[in-house]
């Protein structure tokens, strides 16, 4: 038996929010049986990933170990936790189990992808267990901002470890279960070995507030608004979408919801027999026939999301309902640091067409889906583990919750993506590290993070780009002038001239005087025009651009 | 006299937070003798202006009426209102008056780019007066978060007007001249037309708290610190520098600037007499041969900069100080919304050092520098001019606050940039809409918002380029085969064939199959080999690039 060992290693989400992914092993070194906890994906940006579509962790090391993967284990629906089920089951392969409302939109995501949906299989919450080679895995309910969150509770020979998945201390959720302290404690109470652990709000030092506590606000709100009523929120979490709708029923207004996520979510939350009594919706269609003050819209975009309908909203119209003077629009969610610009730009917009806006700036209408510090502390000593591994956490989020643990007298470990910790024993050992990434879905295209094609992409924003296209004839000698484009950068510089004419003379003289060497030898003269191009351009406007060389020869 | 008129017109800070330019004209229509009160930059982001150094206000308007231009006043040193002095002297000319600090900032800018410094030109404090064309002008000392800004009394034969500027009410501002009530009612009292007015914090519902607030919790920090520490606030904040260099200095740690801004602000600071008790400062190359724990760094960055020092201390060294598991290190700042991410960037590689980061997320470390909603009322109140303009604030901003001044009796307009409204009646008169825009500082060029370089920057980051070359015959026969480069784009798509092969085989066979007429006609065949690669590459990696299509005519 001591030749076999527990293992834990996480391929996204340590170290970032976002596009989750843990895997645990048991067995010899080497040939541990794996399970892998949530796959999700994390939001590009231009900052760092321009004109790419998703991100997810890179799973090279589990697709070359795919014959070792028993199952695949999502905690909850949120898009860094299942986003990228349906990208990656064909490298994987594995069953997915989930709970219903998970497994429902998992399985829409398999089917759009063409996947068969019964890869997902659902599950019921614990004391139900599934067998995944060395493990057994059960799905203790826990409240989060989305239904049927869960963590999961991993029997393995090494002992019991709890997985938190996202989660918060919730005895009155609105949708779903609140928290049960009670079975909690029982399972915890043969012993459990590790916690690993949610780290989002470890900075957050107030215990965390109910979903509940913010139907009051919401609904008084709603009954003073005289025009239309715009609220946003993430569509996943139901539970606010029920508060909102339930607050514009109550002020006597029709619900209509906007944007696919919205009505998606509210549909499977149906079809999985979570909300049952959510008030009557009715169509963009009708509510273009009802008065305005008699309607309440509950949109997606809370993000700033510039194709969501919020943001189509605040543009102009969604649907054919167009906000006007008068108009209250309600932000009920945080906005996730940064998306800031996104996000003001649409209460800018809705100001310009005199939208009152109402954000979260007060905490109102908002609380958190995390654990907070106090909450963390209270999860520490309930489950009482040997050790503590915090994920789901930025390094500062992390490295701040194992010292959360260590001041509980309990033993914490910092591991970011990529380490690969034995848990066999009293403490955690660090026993290898793994390469670990990022994976871009560009377009249909998989890429890697590091295969320089967003790193061009990035260059030719800041720098422009510069083509040359020269022509030699069968002597080698340039035929013509060399010719420039350019894309990205001003016309005319320094010189008054145009840009495009100042290279192109600068270019021709180089080639005058080239020697036949370099004229010969395509990587040499690409070098020179290159350089020269660039030198060219730092005079005339400052900016040393991207340079693509085109070299055609007769011959 | 009723054929003259007085008129308001920014060009730039109304509608925006950033780049303030406010044109003030008396005359008769079309020939008002004008001032301007600011002229300042806004900084770039890769969402919308990739590869812009500098963004200022378009001042086009302004530089055609150059001749009828009096002066330009600065009210205060940050770069949002004096960073366009020096870009714009040579299209506007006109003497610029300031207070002594704001006069060496700006005498700085002016020498950097070989203007003449003398087109600065000191002011003393009100009740000293500029005569500049109909106005008189003076500056009212007032607090904000740099040395002596101040609010400009703007007298003209249709009445005074008081211009904020950038103001808080501090009666304890560390540096400077406290907020003196008595002497902003004396300006009143003779009757006040229009107060134009700072609106960045009018959604902050307390009053505002003092510059000195900080002090205690600030020296605590430091006192309780064992290794080195470093605090990072803005330069031009001097009041907040002292304060954190007497905390170091108190706790027996030698005080060290880093950063250019750092070192400049502090040096203005000191040349004009406005900082006489600073704490003795060493070099960098100093502080390397004192214990850690006797250091205190104050340095740039606090906005997330990647340049700066703080990005670079986080990174690895800066100027051979290196930071180290137990220090310290204090954002004695507010995020500005946008900038979020550099932050987060920082505060994590700082962890990944075993660094501690404490921020200001409960409002211990720093205070506002702009008024809050209730201290705008006190204004309101206290200068109670027949009008209020709200300037300086987002679309949103402004509109709240012409709300706040309608519902304390007064008539307030919302006038955003471009908008000339006429001052001289009991109510503001919005007279004309004049074009305004942005110019970018790109390199050295300076370019149109609209000129559509920026455009193209953005759409090669997020969709890629292709560069088609095509060489044509005498006859217009293609001779050879075309030739693809790309950059930004994967190597292979869809069909696991190369993306550049695949694109050439499919325009060699559109140009083997192409009529004369086409093949004759440089825009018909590029156009086409355009639309033929962004459906060929659509179908191999899902996305639709930029193309250039370059061809050569061998005739």
């Amino acid at each position: 038996m001591s030749s076999e060992r527990l293992i834990y290693l996480p391929l996204g989400g340590a170290g970032e929010i976002g596009m989750n992914a843990y895997v645990y092993g048991y067995g010899a070194p080497g040939k541990e049986r794996l399970i892998l906890v949530d796959l999700g994906v994390t939001f590009p940006d231009m900052d760092t990933t321009p004109g790419v579509d998703l991100i997810y962790a890179d799973i090279s090391w589990l697709k070359e170990r795919a014959d070792r993967l028993e199952a695949i284990f999502i905690t909850h629906a949120h898009e860094d936790h299942v986003g990228a089920v349906a990208l990656c089951h064909e490298m994987l392969g594995a069953p997915i189990h989930a709970r219903a409302f998970t497994a429902n939109i998992a399985r829409k995501k398999m089917e759009e992808a063409g996947h068969p949906e019964d890869a997902v299989r659902t599950v019921s919450a614990w004391p139900e267990q599934v067998k995944a080679g060395p493990f057994t895995v059960g799905f203790l309910p826990v409240s989060h901002s989305i239904p049927e969150s869960a963590a999961l509770v991993i029997d393995t020979p090494a002992g019991r470890i709890v997985h938190s998945g996202d989660f918060k201390l919730d005895t009155t959720p609105v949708v779903g279960e609140p928290f049960d302290e009670a079975l909690w404690s029982e399972v915890a109470k043969p012993g459990v070995k590790a916690l690993v652990c949610d780290s989002t709000n470890v900075f957050s030092p107030h215990p965390g507030r109910s979903e509940s506590e913010v139907g009051p606000a919401i609904t008084q709100l709603v009954e003073q608004a005289s025009g239309m009523v715009v609220a946003t929120t993430f569509a996943s979490n139901v539970a606010r979408v029920k508060t909102l709708a339930e607050a514009g029923h109550r002020a006597g207004r029709s619900v209509v919801l906007l944007g696919r996520a919205m009505r998606r979510m509210i549909e499977a939350a149906t079809e999985t027999g979570i909300l049952t009594d959510f008030p009557r919706v009715v169509s963009a269609e009708e509510a273009l026939d009802l008065p305005r003050q008699n309607l309440m819209l509950i949109v997606t975009g809370s993000q700033g999301e510039r194709r969501a309908a919020s943001a189509q909203l605040a543009r102009g119209k969604y649907r054919g309902i167009e906000l006007k003077e008068g108009d209250l629009f309600l932000f009920s969610s945080k906005t996730i640091p940064g998306n800031e610009r996104g996000v003001i730009r649409i209460m800018n917009q809705l100001s310009e067409k005199g939208v009152d806006v109402v954000d979260d700036s007060n905490g109102l209408y908002h609380v958190s889906g995390h654990a907070n510090r106090p909450d963390l502390e209270r999860v520490h000593a309930l489950v009482d583990p040997q050790m503590v591994i915090p994920m789901h956490g930025e390094h500062r989020h992390l490295r701040e919750h194992v010292k959360l643990a260590e001041a509980g007298g309990r033993a914490g470990v910092l591991a970011v993506n990529g380490t690969m910790l034995d848990l066999s024993g009293n403490a955690p050992q660090v026993v290898d590290y793994v390469e670990t990434g990022r994976t871009y879905l560009d377009g249909s295209v998989k890429i890697g993070a590091l295969d320089g094609v967003v790193r061009d992409r990035i260059r030719m924003a800041l720098n422009g780009h510069v083509i040359v296209t020269v022509i030699l004839d069968e002597d080698d000698e340039p035929l013509g002038e060399p010719w420039c484009d350019t894309m990205g950068l001003p016309e005319t510089g320094a010189s008054r001239a145009g840009l495009v004419e100042v290279l192109e003379e600068d270019l021709n003289q180089f080639l005058m005087r080239a020697d036949v060497k370099t004229l010969r030898d395509d990587d040499k003269l690409e070098e020179a025009m290159r350089r020269i191009v660039r030198q060219s351009a730092q005079i005339e406007i400052g900016k040393k651009p991207e340079v693509t060389v085109v070299i055609s020869r007769m011959k």
